[in-house]
């Protein structure tokens, strides 16, 4: 039964176990030097740009540490929101695996304020602080929502004037194309990022993540931190296979674009109901509801969901959400509130 | 076209393929609370006893680098080969990810002998030097041979004697177990094991390894060790059902036979024509051989096989190697040799 | 000529470099095992109780980060004050060295609320979360405030509920018993208080400081964690001899007492002023001011001190500061605000 | 009473000890900042090149850390004799301060062989192997031989062509010195040393070392490092003053020539005697000594030594180690034997 707890509970789509299967059979070199990858980074080329290098990786958080590594030195801090992945959900793996500092700034729906990164841009020749060299968004957000390319142009220009790097958590980046309907690199290539994560896994692949490196300079010792940093695939030619299943027909924007569209369907369906508050714009595919404890504890009886720790209730639709999910979570939140 | 070069250049047996398509659908609880690695725990048990305890994991670097901190304090050292994985391949992952030092002692024929290990086990009251808290084996070796089940009980007491505690790194696990002919337990569990690394990648799968916790002590912390090491799985299902594909019908173990077989009957094919030696024992899946330099010139020039630092041409064979991809190359080698 | 920057320009105290001389000629067993660091274990024993387990280390930030280790596991975070010492000027080294996961709260006037340490007591069973496993206060805070004996237990008995353990950042305990004018044993063993670092430079050493253990528990492993920290100290004695000094007759006390007395004379003096803000109690050794732009500018001019980042001037009192040199400063800045 | 256990057994020097009480009143600008340090860069750059930076640290193993991640990459490698005391008395501290994977090979007379150094320079283009940036020498060596600057330049060359740095551990770099009786700079500076540290602590130094800098690229973020390492001294005046009064009168020679003496002294007296074996040339201020077992029991009931893990008693000599106390040891060792 479809679950509304996150866009991981989901299979895999079937173009791209299609694509697995017929990866298959016979030998390729592995490591990355196979048909499949090299066919990958031109793919990722047209997507983002001609200097765009792509190195597959196996989850989100290696995704994000490989990045982080390229941009910062040993001494470097992160400037992240305080609700972001790389600071919440990675269990301490930049500062463990990489040692880097995260300078986590208070979020307003799940975006960074340009006066924060401010706040935190100085001390940049003093040894006792760890010097900020990157700060880190998250496109679309953990909350759902997804930062305009003018905002990302913005950071990145004060990043840079900084002489800090820009990096994207892209785990969500497709949901975040599919609502602003541009094409990728408006919001990465030439919005300044200088290095972002592709996410596979949430948006129907089995699993598979890639660092796309924007800025030239940043390719240096990248094979070496993939390594390192335990996220080099030997059989490379499966994740590659299905990210080039993905950008075959743009599955991947059709599938980020469904999944949205059942957040949205959702969200209007219960928005004006009496006693819940939606607090952030719904834009990618979370929806965030805060609900009556008795409403609440009706719905977690029936589906599954996660509870954040403020409060809210967050639903996540997938690409294999259907309308008569939506509709049936909507219509018993709308029964339970009628009770 | 079939090459000698890896094992992980082969593809995914096609039981594994239909495995991972038929746990597409539908949705699953994600990090491991799936059906699929909830049966995949009672197949573990099977084969290595009532209290194994089984993390699925993404690679075999990440496989061996999570189970050493379970074995390991902060100060902790490992006892390796000087031929180990964990030495040579892995780019200091153990020293980036996890701070160990590793001890590295003169392999013969890539096994440790247990007079090495006793030459290391010194020093445990003493804060100098990192406390020697492991012994590492691999089982297979990276040369192809495999350590008896009396072999490993022998360096397990030595070890426990002296307060530290045994992994294996079992990458080719499975070829090990076929070269033996005996149950996994019997040089796992039985032999004083207490963590190894199952691996499935080498041996057919799209990709997965597992580490298995042998002694429940070192259960603790598990969880969080292999998230902040980068080898939590989302999607974990997708990594347990091709486990649970391998033990359907002993695919495993029918896999690795078959790819020992075809390096059995590599080396009885060449092993006597003059010029060659074949220094180490074939026991798995490895042929490591000398050859005279023009030979091995025009084998390069039509197969694909790597050349070890210490000179050898090492030729791997897997689940998919066939009896004629072998007596291509023993031709090839003979009439290279003779003319 | 005395400033006002930090106390760590100052000097070493008269009676510290007697005792170091003393201490010089002879030969003693060096890494601790000396007749001086024997000594200081009772000594310590005396303030903190008979089951304090003392080990002198080089600065206050491996201090720290020593202290830290022993409380938290590979996976843990430490939930701490925004303005804490160990987030802001330590350069990132209990990420780097400890791989740990810093929680900075909001603090006021320096000092955690109880009320966010709550907050971040949560997700003690979720690997995405690195696990909260100390809270680290500072007595005396970064901004010169005191932490009550009540206040310290009371964040000790929601940790220890929650299974965390409580460190004291010490680097100025001296300042806070001047302040409290109770032993040091009331605000620390007594108060919950599990490990604690013990400042020495900056109440008039030439350098040392020590972690004290007061849980036996985390005692497990605290030579491994100095030494492998490079924290140990070959010649210990001559660290050892200097806090033999500072407790010879209370001079640890006395310097405190003095510095303390210096910043409450300065206070005074200028806290009426007009334009003047101090907004921190001034309990310790510091006073934070805040001043009309030209009267700062005009101050700079004539004396030695840092402006913090949030836009306070920072007057750091020491032992060797003298009512001379406070009036004259408070003269300074009454002249400049009538100018 | 006069052990030969270590060098830093002894105390410090009495010129020593007056250059910390001289520099101890009045205030100085904290880390770094001080007159006595700014003195300090001219000193060393008068022995070791204009080009010489100097950043005094706090022990010996600091030294060392900072100095070889100065040297590497988050990926590097370090090759090492198997007796250097980064691999055996550090604790792991490379691996768990800096990631550092060491790749040690076999010493002879405590030296590395540059057709050692030669078998581990491979691998730089492969990122499964940590890549080797970084040979690391000690000079003199653990084992109290020291190497010409011959031997020096061959290896720094042999290293450079690989793109390699060469690090020497000078924590006795005077004993060096002096038994070479050539300038600093003739086997560091000119013999193509990149980077080193310069002990202070055992050659009558209280306690500090300074990492001193060659190769001006590796400047670069050392402050970082240094700070972030929990290396950098609050109260610096005091180390370097020290070292000031070292350089006064070539005190670190005369220490260390006199230290070499005794080393010769004692061997001269025993080495001809029955049963005994010296393995290593004396050349610093060890000597490493074979002895019939009741010898060695009957003069470990007399005075204060090591024995080896390779079964030779060490006997260190030191800045303060009297010609009687070493006829004494002498006489001894000859009673004992002819028992």
């Amino acid at each position: 039964m479809t679950t509304f707890a996150s866009d991981n509970h989901s299979g895999a789509h079937p173009e791209v176990l299609a694509a697995l299967a017929a990866a298959g059979t016979g030998h390729q070199v592995s490591y990355g030097r196979d048909a499949f990858t090299a066919r990958l980074q031109d793919v990722f080329r047209e997507h983002f740009g001609d200097a765009a290098q792509t190195y597959p990786v196996l989850n989100g958080t290696g995704a994000n540490v490989v990045a982080l590594q390229a941009a910062c030195d040993r001494w470097g801090a992160v400037v992240c929101a305080d609700t972001a992945h790389i600071h919440v959900d990675e269990c301490g793996a930049p500062e463990k695996v990489a040692g880097l500092k995260l300078l986590a700034v208070p979020a307003t729906n799940g975006k960074i304020k340009i006066a924060d990164v401010r706040r935190e841009a100085w001390g940049f020749d003093d040894e006792h602080r760890a010097r900020p060299q990157a700060v880190s968004l998250a496109q679309s957000t953990e909350l759902g929502t997804v930062y305009t390319p003018a905002e990302i142009r913005a950071i990145a220009d004060l990043a840079h004037e900084h002489g800090m790097l820009l990096h994207l958590d892209g785990a969500r980046l497709a949901n975040a194309a599919a609502h602003l309907g541009v094409p990728l690199r408006a919001f990465t290539t030439d919005a300044g990022v200088d290095v972002l994560s592709f996410g596979g896994t949430k948006n129907g692949m089995v699993l598979g993540e890639a660092v796309v490196v924007l800025n030239p300079a940043l390719n240096r010792g990248m094979d070496y931190l993939r390594k390192s940093s335990m996220q080099l695939i030997s059989k490379m030619r499966f994740v590659s296979a299905q990210f080039l299943a993905m950008f075959e027909d743009d599955l991947w924007l059709r599938s980020a674009t469904h999944a949205n569209a059942m957040a949205t369907r959702l969200a209007d369906q219960v928005r004006d109901l009496p006693g819940v508050t939606i607090p952030h714009p719904v834009q990618a595919n979370a929806v965030f509801i805060r609900l009556p404890e008795p409403a609440l504890a009706e719905l977690h009886a029936q589906f599954t969901f996660h509870d954040w720790p403020t409060g809210e209730a967050r639903w996540m639709t997938s690409f294999d959400t259907t309308p008569e999910d939506v509709d049936a979570l909507a219509k018993a939140t709308r029964a339970a509130l009628t009770r």
